[in-house]
């Protein structure tokens, strides 16, 4: 069943620049080229070229992967993001555009996602600007691992990791270092960090339609953030199993280089269509399992939607080896409004007893037990409550379907357990 | 057709205690209290109830709304949240075990969402509270638009401008001032905000069927955030038509007091499965709107989920009327992860010009345009780049497809924009 993909836009062919218009009328940071539609390059306010005495770290690519990677640009991460159209590389033009416009003295690293357009029309626009007297540097991130080595041809698809390269790069430029400084520690960020997703829906293009490849109850394994078909199309599991799979497929995988006793950074990022309660669920499993199965030190936990895949149901999961150096560049703070807060530094008990109350009138449990011998009303009431408990347990459905009709339909569900915990208690 | 709705999730049962644990690894200034399944309040790390020397700020209410509102716990913000089921008032003993933890001398703020289970068990909660020796105060808020005044019933529903209300109340307690004062700010803030949504899917409970309430093209407006049915049901319309309408329920319905000349701040808030892009673009064309058709001044934007509604596909808007008080409350600094950075303060001009190249080899239009005459060879070059343009625009649909089994399908799009764009400039 192939139908209109449902969106809230209006031409699609404007998504891209529409979506700047609202990003910096979102964020007081935030500007962008007056170049539409060819040149759609947003970058810090207060950011100029021809003054800027640091580092300038620009990535970008195509969109329909917000907030990446425009909604990263601020203060101590990316000086500017390069936009293409919806899941194609900007436009060379494009990309000289923003180097000119926020690169100084110290020069330009661009962060670079390892497509081939992506990779093609940076390196031309970076060929070009070092024509005009621009220092350039470029690293290119691939930290997809879905696929065994012996599979690869185009190499490794840049993902989510990309944002943890680009974090590390934009503290190093932020602290005054050099342009080879700031693109050999994002080198070596990238050369550590792996990433592989799962996927309820497959995205649909503005304008098109819904694809009907993952049929009800099917989940697909390392796909694409373009909706490329992935590793494997498997029957939906617990969200358990689902990160034991991918777990092992990063850390098994030889890709990157993490032994037992490693420290290292976990994401989670949704893509696009995933709610954060679904997120923050399989944040909560990955962080033991990565302790506790892998014998490794999860310092940090970055949980959001990150890079997106437009309208795409699923995450992926990234997992970076951390020593104290990196460490402090993906704490080091910044202004970027989509890098998440309260991430960085030592981590609390996650839990503290629940208070007692003050007052002396706290009810002792013998007087909520069940009384050994019955009187014969106690015994009429006690059958009452069954017929009552077990009439209620009975309508589970038919009340579901009322309360559809007006609610959130789970009436029904609410009154079973209400009455499932009653028998239970009376049995105390 | 209804189908199990898709979601990555363990036990459906467990869903809130989950989120909780994930909340608490990725956010270091979160503890929980160990009481689950029956109390589940998250609460600031370092804050305890015998020492705290601010005013407490609680809210809470039914989960499936992530991030509100556990989210926001956080300095400058909620000092502790009150998590219940999954669309279910959280029970009394929870919200008093939540008072217990954070509540000093100063006192608490409970802001409770206006619904008859929050209003019973935070209403029994606050008794108790008092009878314990806590001084206890309740702001209830509902700021929904979708529906005429005389139609309400239990009164106005508890939505997004819930979390405007929090901010405001936990800046004024972040600033030391009395329960009383904290109180009535925030009762002000809650009678200057209205909340109107719009929907192209409703929401699926953890283990239930997916509705099929809403058919291919159609969209829902001022439907609640539980899946409630809306005002109406419409044909799907571009955004921007979407945005008029809602406003006029909102700035037209005389729930809020708001006249031409009149400071706003807009909240554009997605429902749990809106990508960034499509809020971002419903920002950009709201704030002209807001301005230029109802004469307003918008003086800030917040756009992303903030209170959503499971996996739900749509969006709210938001608007609460501002002096230079309440705007200082919503623009104070808060250590909550999911209050928007970078929405404080004066915006920038959004654009900027498009730098020119250094270099001196700029090509001028002149060299770009067509001759007037042209040569034998230069008709028969013409006439083959327009056959092959046309060749390429005549096979958009089966580029398409086959790129589909292979990548994101746009393949057979892209060529045909670009054979476009090759034959308009012939013509110039």
């Amino acid at each position: 069943m192939a139908f209109q993909g449902k969106k809230l836009i209006n031409n699609p062919n404007d998504v891209v620049t529409e979506f700047i218009e609202g990003l910096v009328e979102t964020y007081q940071g935030l500007q962008y080229l007056d170049g539409f539609p060819e040149v759609k390059v947003v970058l810090r306010a207060e950011v100029s070229g021809a003054t800027y005495d640091k580092v300038a770290v620009i990535s970008g690519g195509g969109s329909g992967h917000e907030p990446a990677q425009a909604g990263y640009v601020g203060e101590g991460l990316l000086t500017a993001s390069i936009c293409g159209d919806v899941f194609a590389s900007p436009t060379v033009d494009s990309i000289l555009a923003g180097i000119r416009a926020v690169t100084g003295p110290m020069g330009c690293l661009l962060v670079v996602t390892n497509y081939t357009g992506d990779r093609l029309n940076f390196g031309l626009a970076a060929e070009q600007a070092r024509s005009e007297g621009y220092k350039i540097e470029t690293v290119i991130v691939g930290d997809d691992c879905a696929l065994p080595k012996s599979q690869g041809i185009a190499g490794r698809r840049g993902l989510a990791g990309t944002i943890l390269v680009n974090k590390v790069a934009g503290a190093v430029a932020a602290a005054g270092l050099s342009l080879a400084d700031v693109a050999s520690e994002a080198r070596r960020a990238s050369e550590v960090v792996g990433t592989m997703g799962v996927a309820l829906s497959v995205c649909t293009l503005p304008g098109q339609v819904t694809s009907d490849r993952l049929g009800p109850g099917k989940m697909e394994l390392g796909l694409g953030i373009h909706g490329e078909p992935g590793a494997a199309v498997a029957d939906l599991q617990p969200v358990d199993v689902v990160v034991t799979h991918v777990l092992k497929q990063i850390l098994e995988s030889n890709y990157i280089p993490i032994t037992r006793g490693n420290r290292v950074v976990l994401m989670i990022n949704g893509l696009g269509a995933t709610p954060v309660m679904e997120l923050m669920i399989a944040a909560g499993k990955t962080v033991p399992k990565l302790q506790l199965e892998f014998g490794l030190l999860v310092e940090r936990v970055y949980t959001g939607s990150f890079m997106t895949s437009l309208d795409m149901k699923g995450f992926s999961i990234s997992i970076m080896k951390v020593d104290q150096t990196l460490l402090q560049h993906l704490d080091a703070s910044t202004k970027a409004p989509h890098w998440p807060v309260d991430s960085a530094g030592n981590r609390p008990p996650a839990k503290i007893p629940v208070p007692l109350p003050s007052s002396r009138s706290m009810k002792s449990d013998e007087l909520l037990s069940r009384p050994l011998q019955l009187t014969e009303q106690g015994h009429i009431l006690e059958v009452a409550i069954e017929a009552a408990a077990n009439a209620i347990i009975n309508m589970r459905d038919i009340l579901n379907d009322w309360d559809s009709t007006v609610g959130d339909g789970d009436c029904g569900s609410t009154m079973y357990k209400g009455a499932t915990a009653i028998l239970d208690d009376m049995k105390k």
